[in-house]
């Protein structure tokens, strides 16, 4: 998987690069929308390409697998001719949904026995069939099997888990080399980081990680309730290990704040809810700051959603006409509000790459910092 | 407020004509999909106008009246500017929702008295209060404060209901010439016909209403559970009476096969939930006929919704995709279902335009029938 280092800032560790797929080219730091059951909630494909402007979206293995299911997905011919999405995709393993969302779940050394969350249906879950769905899924970034941790965490139980994540790794690889790709397209395997809050565990993790030589690495277990600091710091520490030479990618990050700080530390790529779920809920992150858009003061202010930046949700629909629809509980307002906080959010890493571009990120960051913050 | 009726079919009542309103022309004839709260659930404006292709929407009083309210919309400079759509709107004067949505409803002579269906809060329309909604809406085109009988209803009652609605359209017509428009553009008002499923009634209501001389003319309390034949009776009886020179609104009609038997009947414009209600349960209507999407048999058919017709969502997204998505309760199911439904409504009245020019539309409309009307 080609990798280049176009940029790297002078007074940070961030750094503009390009990402090669047989799906296309990504530009670096980039965040990518998340398409949980093969949709990004609420969006077309076509806005997603055109308004949007993502450049790579996620799938979930662990909702594909239990809907639509393996089958409909090899005849569709892959999860791209499925959702008819022809730009990259990447797909998780499964494993954090396993830990979040099914029933039942139990951890032995083979796998994961869990139920499913929507018909109770009894599964099992391996390295190696993690592997197997996302062959069939043809996502072009995969992702190892791995236990993902929950905050906080005995260190006892990181250090079991984090090697137990390991081995996992390691059946994974080798499974991945022994079944080849399934619609000619080229995946490409990307190990992950565990190792909870502890700097030891997560440079120990890291070195691991670093060894398999995979062609990107990821960090995980993070933004899962610690506070921002730890995952600075965690960030900060796998960053200084991992090779830099290759992608990075921090998963289920996060606010405004989070992405523009870890891109400092050295990531190069994003994925994370929050910009859907939260629209969903009437919550906008924009150009000058965060809105609730249920307020009360919202209600006859007929501005743009947000003029600061370009887009058509944002520029076409007034503030005042998002308010009615998300208190009507109509569905074009969820549409409207997940589309401008995509937007927002791909402007942000598009915009923080033209910086780092021209040796300005910092000065730049620590202005947009204070304005992504502030509540309006 | 010009109409020309360009062509006449030979075969039938059948006519093409152009209705011009100060937001451009509208073709006839015409379906106006419903945007209840001033959005058409699921569906962007944008995609509306170039995928759709709708030449003019409806707004309903009764919900835009509660939410967000008169304040808010006469603040905005009306409906078309709070939510953008710079295309005709027709409004609908808040009778039929009265009935059918509101709580403790109390008819006297003066108007209605009823309770909000969202917070129980006490209202009272009357026909000048309708009129007064609608001018602050600010839709091209308003409707008469009607009652509109439940089916079946009592000789007697329907009489009485009928003269109710004669002297409130007189109490309309008085307070519209009264009050002037709020922002520059014309607005014009349709009376509505009623007298339920009673030939001599509705031939009374025709006259009354044919009387008053008004831009268009509307046809209510059909399709309210009555057989199809007796709507479609009634419809010709009052088609015969009303001028031939204006306007025909056949209000909450139907399905696409209704559509078509009312077009040969002499109707200009229709107006539905079904299209948009049906989308969101998974029920597609398609130029080969009718689908529930729900059933196994679309689980691995990836072929496109409806290759009969042009449109965006008809044609990108596959059977088995959508299939996925509404069983999955996505809400891109319910945003492309809408999108296809509309498409192809407005499909068919404007392949029924181009048949009653052409001279065909009888012979193309029998055609049409059986493949609209059968399951697949």
């Amino acid at each position: 998987m080609r990798f280049e280092v176009e940029f790297s800032d002078p007074s940070s560790q961030a750094r503009a690069g390009k990402l090669h797929t047989d799906h296309g080219v990504i530009e670096t730091p980039i965040f990518m929308p998340v398409g949980t059951a093969g949709t990004v909630k609420a969006v077309h494909q076509r806005e997603l390409a055109e308004d949007v402007k993502a450049s790579i979206i996620l799938g979930n293995s662990y909702h594909l697998y239990l809907r639509p299911g393996l089958e409909i997905l090899q005849k569709a011919g892959g999860l791209h001719a499925f959702n008819g999405w022809d730009r990259p995709i990447l797909t998780d393993s499964g494993g954090y949904q396993v830990y979040s969302l099914a029933e039942n779940r139990k951890i032995t050394e083979e796998g994961v026995h869990f139920r499913s969350h929507i018909d109770g249906s009894a599964h099992f879950f391996t390295p190696e069939k993690a592997i197997d769905i996302q062959r069939v899924i043809g996502a072009d970034i995969i992702m190892a099997f791995d236990e993902c941790t929950p905050y906080p965490c005995e260190y006892d139980y990181a250090k079991k888990s984090m090697e137990l994540t390991h081995r996992w790794l390691d059946r994974c690889i080798s499974h991945f080399h022994q079944h080849s790709e399934l619609y000619g397209h080229k995946q490409y395997l990307f190990p992950i980081v565990q190792g909870s809050t502890f700097p030891d565990l997560r440079r120990i993790s890291a070195e691991e990680v670093a060894q398999r030589d995979q062609p990107g690495n990821a960090i995980g277990g993070l933004s899962v309730g610690e506070p921002h600091e730890e995952m600075y710091e965690m960030t900060e520490i796998v960053c200084s290990i991992l090779p830099k030479e290759k992608p990075r990618y921090l998963m289920g990050v996060g606010t405004p704040e989070n992405i523009l700080e870890s891109i400092s530390l050295g990531i190069d790529m994003f994925d994370c809810v929050m910009p859907t779920r939260n629209a969903r809920n009437g919550m906008l992150f924009t150009s000058e700051g965060i809105i609730n858009i249920r307020n009360e003061k919202w209600k006859d202010d007929f501005s743009p959603i947000d003029e600061g930046i370009e887009g058509y949700a944002s520029n076409f629909y007034s503030k005042a006409y998002l308010r009615h629809l998300i208190i009507s509980k109509e569905i074009l307002g969820a549409q409207i509000a997940s589309i401008h906080n995509l937007t927002f959010y791909l402007w942000l890493v598009k915009t923080a790459r033209t910086m780092i571009k021209n040796g300005t990120f910092i000065a730049w960051k620590n202005n947009m910092m204070e304005k992504i913050k502030r509540k309006l």
